[in-house]
C-alpha cells in the first residue's frame, strides 16, 4: 500500500524535506501532502527587508518556488490548509480549508513538523493596532510597503537582525526612521566593543537610535491606527511601526499532541531529526539545534539550518541516512556601509557557558594597506584561557570584511586552536588583503594573548 | 660574549626572522646584522603590478618598513651588501659592499639564509636586451614604468599569476597588450575548464593572448634594444617586454656551501627552518615547504609562506619554540573583472599523486540570485573517490567569490570531507550568499558524485 508523508508547513524546511524525498522516492511508494496556511512555499523570509527598500523589484523574486511548481514535481501542496491539532495515536490531523471553512481529518504514515517561528509580540497596549507590522512574511511586505506610501516616518522596535536591516530598508525608501531597543547596544549577539560600530553605522545611516529605552505601548487613533510610540525615551509619532522583536519556535501543535517540546522553545529531535514521538519527525526554527561550541541544544531561527534540517529529514524519511551535525550561530548582515557577521560564542556567552574566555579586538585592512580599495576591518576573537581552543569570532567592516566569518566557522567546526588557525596556508594577494590575512593577524593576536596569561 | 645572528636578504623571511628574534631577545645577548644586495628592505613585491598599474600612488607605499626603521629596533640592517661565499666550517661569510667594492669576512653563530627568488630567464637570444624586464624589485617597476611612458604597445610573456597581473596593468595604462604563453592556456594551476574563464576575462580586458606559442628570441636594434618578440603565433612588435616566466629558489649560495637543497631546487629545512647544517636555518621562496595534501616537499614562492616561515625560524633562534606547519598552494588573484583563487590540488596534480580524483564544477551566485549585486561564481571541487576527502578546490566569479577559497583552505587544513564540508554552518544574509553558500553546494554536489561511483 502507498505510505503517506504529511509536511506541516509549507516553507525552507518542510519544502527541502518534500523535495528530497521525492528525489529518493516515486510516487507509487510515497504520497507526499503539505498543508501550508498561507498562500505561498518556499520563499525567501530574509530577503523581505530587500524587497521593502526597493532592492528586489518584485515578490515574486523572493519565491524559490511556487505551490504549482512543487505540485509538477509530485508534492501534493495544500495552500491556505491550517492544521489545528494532531492525533499520535491514531496518527491523524485535524485540517481546516481557510478559504471554505471546512474541517477533516487527514491521516499520516510520517509526519514532518515544519511550523516555523511566530514573531515575538508583547501583550503591550495598542501592539495590534493597525498600521504595526512584523516583517515575516511576503503579505507583511506588502502591507509594510502600502503604510510606508506616504508616511514620511516609522518607527522600528528592535536593534536584532531584522530590526536593523528593517531600518536601513526604511531609509533606503526615504522615511524617517526611529529605532528603540530595551538593550543598551544593538546586536547584542556581538560583544559590546563590536555593536558600538554598529551604532555608528546607524548613524551614518541617519537612523536615530535609542537603546536602552523600553517600549510601553503603542497610541492609537479613533480609526485603530497607530500614530505614536511610547518610551522610556519619549513619544515617537509615526503611522507606521515595524516590530523587529525576533521569533519564537511555532511549537505549540506539537506540544499539544504530546510531542516532546524542550526549555529553549523548540521540539526536541535527534541527529536525524526525529521527535521523540513514533512517527513523528521536526525541522526548521520549530526545532532546537545542538550548538557545537555550547554543548547544548538552542534555538536559532535561520533560513540555511532548516533548509539542511529539512534535507536531512527527506534524507531518512526516503530510506536514506543522513544527519544535522549542529550549529555554531553563524550570523551576517550589512548595516550600511558596514558589514558584520558572527560565529560561536560571544564573551558573555562563553563565560556562561564556563568557559574561561580570552578576547582580543585586532584592527586590519579587508585589502593591502596601499590599495585604493583597502578598508579597515575589525575582527575580535574569543577564545579559552590555556587551551587557546578558538570559541568564537566578530567582524566588522568594509566591503569584503563579513564573509571571512566562514574561515573562523570552519576552524570552530573542526575544533581548532587560535595557534593553529594563525598557521594555516590562507589566500593572499594585493587587493584581497594584507600578507597575513585579517583572520590570521587576529588569530595570532589571540595566540600571543593566550600564551601571555 | 655576545652571540651573533646574520641573515642574509633583507625582505619578507629574513625581516620578519630578524623582527621576531629582536622581540625575544635584547641587543645585549644578540646581535642581529641583516646583509642585503638591494637598496630597499620589507617591500611587497606582490604589490609592484599595482604599482605599474597606477592603483598605488608611490613605491614608498610598498615599503613596508626602511631600514632606517629596521636599525631603530636594533637590527643592524647593511644594504648593497652582497654575500658571495658561506664557510659552514668557520661560519663566516664572504660579503662584498657593492658600493665601495670592498670585501670583507664577517662571522656568525647562527645564520638565517633568505635569498628568496630569482626570476626564470631561459637562454633566448636577445633576452638580456634592453627593454626586456622582469618585474620582482622596487626599481624593476620603475624600469618599466620609465620603459611604459611613450611605448604604446607591451609584450608579456607568461600567463602564470605575474604574467596576468602585469598584463592588466599595463592595459590600465592605456597600453596594447600582447600576451604570449607556451602552454595552451592561462594559469594552469587551475583544471582547463577554469583556465578557460580566465582567458575569456583577458579577452575582456583587450589583452590579445596567444596561448600554446613559445617564444623563440627577441629582436634588437642596433642599441641593444628590444623593438620585437618572435614566437611560433609571430612577430609582435614592441619596445617593452616583461617576462613573467615564474621564478626558482635562490638557492645557489647554499649549495656551494655543502648545505642541502631539494630535487625541487629550494633548501630542505625541517618544520623548525633548520637546514641540515649546523647553526645554518633558512626560510622564505628559497626553500621547499611540506604541501599537506600532496605529502610532499614543494617550492612556492609568496609573502605569506615567507612571512610565517620568517617568524618561525625568529622564534626558534630566539630561544622559543615555533614550527612551520606547511602549506596547500592557496593563490588568489584578479584578472580585470574576475577574481580567481585555488588551494589544495587541481585535478592533473592530484592525479599525478595517485589520489583517484573525482571532481564537479558548481554554478551558483555570490549573492542571493534576486539581489541586485549578485555575480555568478564558478566553484570547482576536487575530491578523492571513495573516502570524499577533500583534495583542492578552485573558484572563479565576480566580487566577494574568491575569498571564499580560504574556506576550502581551511577544510584541506583539516582533512575533511566533501560532506564534512556541505554540512557545516557558513554564514548566509541575501546580500552575501545565496542560503545554501557556493561553497556549501558545491562541497554537496561532489559528495552526491562520490556517492553516485
Amino acid at each position: 500500500m502507498t505510505q503517506r508523508l504529511v509536511v506541516i508547513g509549507g516553507d525552507a524546511a518542510g519544502m527541502s524535506a518534500a523535495a528530497q524525498v521525492r528525489r529518493l522516492r516515486g510516487r507509487e511508494e510515497l504520497d507526499v501532502v503539505v498543508f501550508e496556511r498561507g498562500r505561498y512555499t518556499s520563499y525567501a523570509a530574509c530577503g523581505l527587508p530587500y524587497l521593502v527598500a526597493g532592492e528586489v523589484a518584485s515578490p515574486d523574486d523572493l519565491v524559490a518556488r511556487s505551490p504549482e511548481e512543487h505540485r509538477a514535481r509530485g508534492v501534493d501542496v495544500r495552500t491556505r490548509h491550517e492544521v489545528r491539532s494532531i492525533d499520535v495515536g491514531s496518527r491523524t490531523l485535524a485540517v481546516i480549508d481557510l478559504d471554505t471553512g471546512d474541517e477533516r481529518v487527514e491521516p499520516y504514515d510520517d509526519l514532518l513538523v515544519a511550523t516555523g517561528a511566530t514573531p515575538v509580540r508583547p501583550p503591550l497596549p495598542g501592539i495590534d493596532a493597525s498600521g504595526v507590522f512584523d516583517l515575516r512574511t511576503l503579505p507583511d511586505a506588502a502591507e509594510v510597503d502600502r503604510a510606508l506610501t506616504g508616511a514620511g516616518t516609522a518607527v522600528v522596535v528592535g536593534a536584532g537582525y531584522v530590526g536593523l536591516e528593517v531600518a536601513e530598508a526604511l531609509r533606503a525608501r526615504g522615511a524617517q526612521v526611529v529605532l528603540v531597543e530595551q538593550a543598551d547596544r544593538p546586536m547584542t549577539s556581538l560583544d559590546p566593543e563590536m555593536s558600538a560600530l554598529v551604532a555608528e553605522a546607524l548613524q551614518r545611516l541617519g537612523v536615530r537610535a535609542h537603546f536602552g529605552a523600553t517600549v510601553h505601548g503603542f497610541d492609537t487613533d479613533d480609526r485603530g491606527s497607530v500614530r505614536a510610540v511610547d518610551t522610556d525615551a519619549g513619544t515617537f509619532d509615526s503611522p507606521l511601526v515595524v516590530l523587529g522583536l525576533g521569533a519564537r519556535p511555532a511549537s505549540e501543535l506539537a506540544r499539544a499532541a504530546g510531542i516532546g517540546v524542550g526549555d529553549h522553545g523548540g521540539i526536541v529531535v535527534d541527529r536525524s531529526m526525529r521527535t521523540d514521538t513514533d512517527g513523528v519527525w521536526a525541522a526548521g526554527d520549530c526545532v532546537g539545534s545542538f550548538h557545537r561550541v555550547a554543548r547544548r541544544d538552542v534555538v536559532i531561527g535561520l533560513g540555511t539550518h532548516a533548509n539542511r534540517q529539512g534535507r536531512v529529514a527527506g534524507t531518512n524519511l526516503g530510506g536514506g541516512h543522513a544527519t544535522f551535525e549542529g550549529v555554531l550561530g553563524t550570523a551576517i548582515t550589512r548595516v550600511g556601509d558596514l558589514e558584520v557577521a558572527r560565529t560561536g560564542l560571544s564573551v558573555a556567552e562563553a563565560a556562561e557557558a564556563g568557559l574561561h574566555p580570552v578576547a582580543v579586538t585586532h584592527r586590519s585592512s579587508t585589502a593591502a594597506g596601499y590599495m585604493p580599495g583597502a578598508d579597515e576591518v575589525v575582527v575580535r576573537v574569543v577564545c579559552q584561557a590555556g587551551s587557546g581552543r578558538l570559541l568564537g569570532a566578530q567582524i566588522v567592516g568594509g566591503a569584503g570584511a563579513a564573509k571571512r566569518i566562514d574561515v573562523f566557522a570552519t576552524a570552530l567546526w573542526n575544533d581548532m586552536t587560535v595557534a593553529e588557525v594563525a598557521a594555516m596556508d590562507l589566500s593572499y594577494a594585493p587587493p584581497f588583503s594584507p600578507v597575513w590575512d585579517p583572520v590570521s593577524s587576529a588569530a595570532a593576536r589571540a595566540a600571543v594573548e593566550v600564551a601571555a596569561q
